[in-house]
């Protein structure tokens, strides 16, 4: 199989892509349309040593999508559009529906639009940039590979909450997880890195970046994961709380008068790093704070590392152990500091960090002799896009929704 | 010091309460007086073999507390209210000002009060009870004895949420924590048992009952704990939820337009075991109904115990290990089957039960050979309330609040 493969990940007001051929799964090229629905839309291309970049106005998904394909022939990286073989779309949720990706048919594009209730920002989204490249390239095969399926494999005693009964029933509340194909990429690298079988391994990835989880992973499969029914749960993130006791959310609402919608904003968007800091959302501009002696500064990271710690802990429990753990994501694959506070004091479980691995960023970095390897992983969400177009659209041409 | 000690425990249409003889402990009396407010009020009184019970209208906690002094005299348990030298009170929430038991002065009153802020169901009724027994009782010496004062040795990256600063410095939103005069107690009791100085232990304490929390527990100090801003934080509980992802409220308030207060109802009186279970909120109805073979129940159960787990396994990981889990509280102390599910498989971390000593609900619980010690300890607040009202008031006549 010798076509181009695009990998797309689509937001409210941006348009990611990367386009790989095959079978070697070289980066063409890849770039970010940004502010889509202004005037001063942001166009970035990159190929190779070349970078092109333009500002315009750009209406809609539609007309950035358009102006991605129309620029691949004009700058010469494509000879024509008819290249592409297949297109990968990163769709944020995909309920109870989806345990795996799929080949991107009328029945599957309902059901993602029907879980715009569960990702009201995301999915609706997502459903009309699979529209659009299918309009523009109906030749190419489109697949859907969700944010949420690797998850899938959680046991009910893990994906249930609390709740009367109903709530899952009827309104589908229960942990759905997000970030799974970036834990799926690195557990399986990883594993090949070690040269032993995912299925003999108990992993703990940890994709830290501005938004974070942890998935312990048994076997190759997902058992559990930080994120729950929102990528807000779970850790404390860049400006996400996390979990936190959450009978405070009604307290601050009747304290202060806030609506629904205000309580779920500040949980979302002024929490986390930024609300502890009162810095930034940004780990870099944390620990600057930090280091020239901010103590908000420095309390945002030893909050963000103990909450990391503590689910590390309950995940040792209940896989009965652990073989490796992993950091990925933008802070975990850099943020050395992190790291160190993470594995603080662990060698009592095998966690043993070699200072000097970590801090020049080595693919492992337990010290000689520790029982649990520590690895560092450049997570590829987009590699993974591609290569599940691959695997499920253009190896077997008829896989089907879980 | 040979007074009599009384411990009061006054919730808002309850008033609990427990007569101890100095200084052998010995229970005296205890009783209830339950539907204060109502025109059946009940009023059980036990002394000894002898139990005497009457259905009255009472109208407040004033006439409540008269009608039991009334009576330890009605039925001769006292000579006279003179015999009573100290009056122990149960007092919800404790903020940051009182890291002990104190004794209750003008000024403590009103910090009380005030800290009806924080706990607007509990703080307002046990200040009047106070007043209450310090008009009927003005020469015995009164002691307020927090729940949360115990766990006010948690550091900060331990009690502070990744929220906004300003909810912590302007709201007094952190981690409190309840449950403390149970795991000060029961830790205390236990390292006694074990012929070991509590400063050399590292303990885990569950405090299982219709409301759960765990404490973990170094040399003697709270250092963390599940429960919160909110006894409504941590575990699944008979009626409540414990953590869930935070932003399911938000959700449940839009898509079913309820208010915070309803939202608070939910998670507090209708979620846990009586939630899932759909049975009950008591865990031996539930073990019941999941006994002949009823999947909600029997989900609960696994559930419960899940959660505990995790929290068990942070612990550790904070602790750096563990030499003593404690099981008390109503299950705890009698739910051989949740502990039997709580210790599973955790034989890696030195936590191995012994079937038979567990199934006999015997004090010590491990197999022989055990790095963890595991016990099984009836707590006794009421005990403790007591003992706290001689060591800060009649010992020591003259200490502060923290």
């Amino acid at each position: 199989m010798s076509g181009k493969i695009m990998a797309i990940n689509a937001g409210s007001s941006s348009l990611k892509f990367q386009l790989f051929a095959q079978p070697d799964e070289r980066v063409i090229c890849q770039g970010l349309i940004e502010r889509i629905g202004m005037q001063d839309a942001v166009f970035t291309l990159r190929a190779g040593e070349q970078k092109w970049q333009q500002t315009l106005p750009i209406k809609d998904c539609r007309e950035a999508a358009l102006h991605l394909l129309n620029a691949l022939v004009a700058h010469r990286i494509l000879g024509s559009l008819a290249e592409i073989c297949g297109v990968g779309h990163r769709v944020a949720h995909g309920g109870e529906a989806f345990s795996d990706s799929v080949v991107i048919t009328q029945q599957v594009l309902e059901k993602i639009e029907q879980l715009g209730a569960l990702a009201p920002l995301h999915n609706p989204v997502n459903a009309q940039a699979i529209r659009v490249f299918q309009q523009a390239l109906p030749d190419a095969q489109a697949v859907a590979v969700f944010d949420t399926a690797f998850h899938q494999t959680l046991s009910d005693v893990h994906y249930l909450y609390p709740l009367p009964w109903r709530y899952y029933a009827d309104l589908g509340i229960r942990r759905y997880g997000f970030h799974g194909t970036s834990h799926k990429y690195v557990s399986s690298l990883c594993a090949q890195r070690l040269g032993r079988p995912l299925e003999s391994l108990r992993m703990i990835s940890c994709h830290l970046g501005n938004g974070s989880s942890i998935c312990a992973i048994h076997q190759g499969r997902s058992v559990n994961t930080s994120m729950g029914f929102t990528p807000q749960a779970g850790l404390m993130m860049g400006t996400r709380s996390g979990d936190i006791d959450p009978s405070i959310l009604p307290y601050i609402q009747q304290t202060e008068g806030k609506s629904a919608q205000e309580i779920n904003q500040l949980i979302n968007n002024q929490s986390g790093l930024l609300g502890v800091s009162g810095i930034s959302h940004d780990y870099r501009d944390v620990e600057q704070a930090a280091a020239s002696g901010n103590p908000q500064a420095q309390l945002a990271l030893k909050l963000f590392a103990e909450r990391i710690r503590a689910v590390i802990g309950s995940y040792i429990v209940q896989l009965g152990g652990i073989d490796v753990l992993i950091f990925t994501g933008g802070i975990g694959e850099n943020a050395r500091n992190a790291r160190q506070q993470i594995c603080h004091q662990l060698g009592f479980l095998g966690i043993e960090l070699d200072e000097e691995k970590n801090n020049t960023n080595q693919p492992f970095i337990q010290r000689a002799g520790s029982a649990v390897q520590i690895a560092v992983v450049n997570t590829n969400e987009e590699l993974m896009i591609a290569r599940d177009v691959v695997r499920v659209a253009l190896n077997d041409p008829q896989p089907q929704p879980a």
